[in-house]
């Protein structure tokens, strides 16, 4: 008997997606920001889902309007680390039916203002009723697209590739968590330059997400303390091992990419993809849904 | 302040949507089995959102690979009720990290069992914890597809019509709603007649769920109670209320379709649409999650 928490988050889904079969349509399957399909568009298909929990993604008293707005972006930002941009959204809700109306509608307005400002449309839903004290689930699956060829996955980093990030990291339970922009038009550009050679949202942080990127890509990586950039008022471990950045962690065949930048939104150099045996992450830390 | 309780899950759900935004893509948007869109490929797209919550769905100490069955074949059975079949399946479970690895393992046989039965793949997913005592909820997202000109909604019933029913309706809960075969191949077969002018899956009970088509196709009803297929065991009642039938509610042009049914699986004629001032439904009750 191994429950989830001894496993880890990895380590459990490891186990789950171990039978699944395929077909010829999937181009990227499970393990990456999102899944690439084949639909017979002129534009390959981007498909995720992602949840916010009450009490783990956001509190009991939070504004309903932020809580929309963070569960249509987190899947926002995993279409752009994809090079991709969102398209339709359905949204499942299980929810005690001793909560007030007026929440869900402010829900609503939160999704559709997210959804309104980075593209794409909510066009269906699914509502189902909870035990009155249990948290409220909030499910949103997206729809997404990208040019053929233009995708950028996290596996395809090799040694010798220069790692940054955009923004600043850290400190995003202060309040980044819930209004975060997710870095939609910067993610087209990368995959649009050709300069990248792989990229996913930190979600859980540096030190967690950074080691999958590797690991998935059958690399090393040499993280460079002194050029993380910070959120003001957070610490190095902080800035690691918050989570919830939604900052693009990108790698670069080469750093021409940098000098044609056009955002205002850095792009910092910290650290270099190396081969398998180096792990050089300062302090320690990342977000495991089920180890904390 | 309101409830979601006091206004029951249709009342919500109108409170929810009254705020969306549509585009050119979307061709069907909330309030049908499926949302229908446009993406550029040959066929139109099917998009739905659906869930299964622990003490709702299925109980505690159910098999897993019953419960990961019927999250998969509910999916399956909206897109039948459009006509159409299933392509892809994104997957959302949240669950406390205490409960055991293997029973995720059991979810996900079998709802790759199901996939694999009724046609999809399984391309992605998000787990995320729970408190220790809140109950598991299962999200599954898919898209279908149907060819153009060719889905049917629940929308386009007239005066006139014959309402039928796919098998026999009640006593879902005796086992049924676990392990039911969702009408993906009658679905299709009538979408493909011609004959049908609407269509839905009974997810609800026939008392909950033709007032529904009924309401959105501008019609009233007439059911007749001594045809009404009833499940061996189950009175009358059981049959319009238990609700978790996932047999299809469909209306017919003429009953011409009925002809050259060529399923196994009996076609019923249960009564007619009429002009909306007549509603005509033996016993009462149907499933209203917020109201039970």
């Amino acid at each position: 008997m191994t429950t989830i928490q001894q496993t880890g988050e990895d380590g459990a889904i490891q186990r789950m997606i171990a039978g699944l079969s395929t077909s010829d349509s999937v181009i990227c399957g499970p393990g990456d920001d999102c899944a690439v399909v084949d639909t017979g568009a002129d534009q390959l298909q981007l498909l995720k889902t992602d949840a916010v929990v009450e009490g783990i993604h956001f509190l009991p008293n939070e504004q309903p309007e932020r809580v929309g707005w963070k569960a249509i972006a987190r899947v926002v930002s995993d279409f752009a680390a994809m090079g991709g941009w969102s398209q339709h959204f359905v949204i499942t809700i299980a929810i005690s039916g001793q909560r007030e109306v007026s929440w869900l509608e402010g829900l609503y307005a939160g999704l559709e203002k997210c959804a309104r400002e980075f593209g794409g449309v909510i066009v269906g839903g699914e509502t189902t009723s909870l035990p009155d004290d249990a948290p409220t689930v909030i499910s949103v699956a997206g729809t997404g697209a990208v040019e053929r060829g233009a995708w950028v996955s996290r596996s395809t980093a090799s040694p010798g590739d220069v790692i940054c990030v955009t923004g600043a990291l850290g400190g995003s339970i202060k309040g980044k968590h819930l209004d975060f922009l997710p870095r939609a038009q910067e993610g087209r550009w990368l995959a649009q330059s050709g300069k990248v050679s792989a990229m996913m949202d930190l979600s859980d942080g540096l030190a967690k997400d950074l080691p999958r990127l590797a690991g998935l890509s059958g690399c090393g990586y040499e993280i460079f303390a002194k050029d993380v950039p910070l959120t003001p008022g957070c610490d190095l471990n902080a800035a690691l091992g918050d989570g919830e950045d939604y900052e693009l962690l990108v790698t670069l065949k080469d750093r021409s990419a940098l000098e044609n930048w056009p955002f205002e939104l850095p792009l910092t150099v910290i650290g270099q993809m190396s081969d398998p045996s180096v792990k050089l992450m300062p302090g320690s830390g990342g977000w495991d849904h089920f180890s904390q």
